[in-house]
């Protein structure tokens, strides 16, 4: 596993987006996600906030993961505790595009309208959208567990 | 038909969205909705650009009603010419929750993923959605003509 | 003075931005800067809260005006009682941007940091601004008067 | 000078605030000013484009500081190139809050309309603001040089 300094600029950004309030399973996948995501030195960028966002991040900070969240608030405590930068924007649910804006690729995992606003946003801006467990929609492709996930990010950023 | 004049601040707001480039049925079905809505005496809301957004303004407009625009530029002048009040953002894409804030139910015709984006805004603020041939997503109402939206409309508004 | 219906998308919009609890002296300029507009034929654009914003609504409305609000919450009743349309933005302190963008020449009357924010950005986006009793800023043109605004802006307007 | 890692959530944020096209030795003491502030630990927060932006961030990174940038676009590659974390918002103009509300204290230096709309936003969300050569308003505590700004920093966070 990499080192930090110096070289988070040049790191990919996968973002992880997702409902509050997921079941156990879905849980258990997101925290999976960004364990993958940290060990394969991406950045992980998410809302901030709590469910599959918290359970990513966490995931993310127990590899040594850099974790960035898209808070919806002004306050940079609001968000959840596994977050290395804090970015506040006072813009409420308005700050959803935003998270998408911010990521070169998207993993969505169970959630409900808010992860549909960026599932939406993030074909919008052209982005790529992977799936578990979340909504049927044309444009996301759906994955069977982390592992399938994380492999079809490394091909997409050439970094197998 | 109602007269203007005093009142527009109690009517009632419908917005109408919808994608930049459907089908030639969809426009029919959005200029038909623009002029229920117009006839109905509710002020019709909207993204201000062309395809259903234009089509429902025009069918407003011709049956005299009031139509407000949100316009994603900073220029008055840069959406539709159906527009009695176009209020400017400089926001974008990230204008599309406005859209959905400023109305109080909203009309889905047609669309690709800036609809899609406004169904999933309409539903975090939970709003009521009516769809004609747009996304099947759980929280929109399918309809099947104009008719049945305004009726849908009416009803939910209490003034049949 | 002229009839409403049909032509206020054609109207020039004069932005009034001031404080939320200025002395007397400027409430009373505000009401009366409120009916010059409205006199004038002028759509008034303002924040839609008290103080400066509600004094000249009010008084705008006393001449049969058109107002238009730029909301910081997400619910159309948030704003004072003198308002045509209400948009809401659901930005907080980050609407302000949009009072300007809406505005096709600035009346600052009285005021504090909101105020001087809205100044800015007005100069940002190379709007002039008319100046009551406020901030001493380089840009502001300051006047002694309402009558002395309200001619100026129809000298703007080239509709003297 | 401590090392980065895991402890960039908990580094205190200091925003530099300035035009695009300062003089000479505004420029000179945007890049003192950003090593000052990396040499002190402190996160360096800014709006990612020219002039004293890219002064103060070239400094701070000279002496292995943490760069974050607000951008206006929606493109990572759109600002300087002196950010460890560029964060876009795809707000144009209207991020200038954004880049108020994620530094715990703000530097002002030299600037024109868009860096008073940041010293407004400062005074609005309550923040102090410190001056070099900056609009002279009241609320900003004008400072004689980089290290007077420092001292004045080191001792409002406690940590001298």
């Amino acid at each position: 596993m990499e080192e930090f300094p110096g070289d988070i600029s040049l790191r990919k950004r996968v973002g992880v987006i997702g409902g509050n309030s997921p079941g156990p399973d879905s849980m258990r996948a997101a925290e999976k996600m960004g364990e993958l995501i940290a060990e394969s030195g991406y950045v992980l960028v998410n809302g901030g906030m709590g469910g599959i966002m918290e359970a990513s991040a966490k995931g993310a900070k127990k590899l040594g993961g850099f974790v960035v969240s898209i808070l919806p608030g002004d306050s940079p405590s609001s968000g959840n505790s596994y977050s290395d930068m804090a970015i506040v924007t006072g813009l409420g649910y308005i700050r959803n595009p935003l998270v998408v804006l911010n990521s070169d690729i998207l993993v969505a995992i169970d959630g409900s309208y808010g992860t549909l606003s960026e599932i939406a946003y993030a074909k919008i801006y052209h982005k790529k959208v992977l799936g578990l467990k979340t909504w049927d929609i044309e444009g996301v492709e759906e994955c069977s567990d982390p592992g399938e996930v994380i492999n079809k990010i490394r091909n997409y950023f050439g970094a197998a």
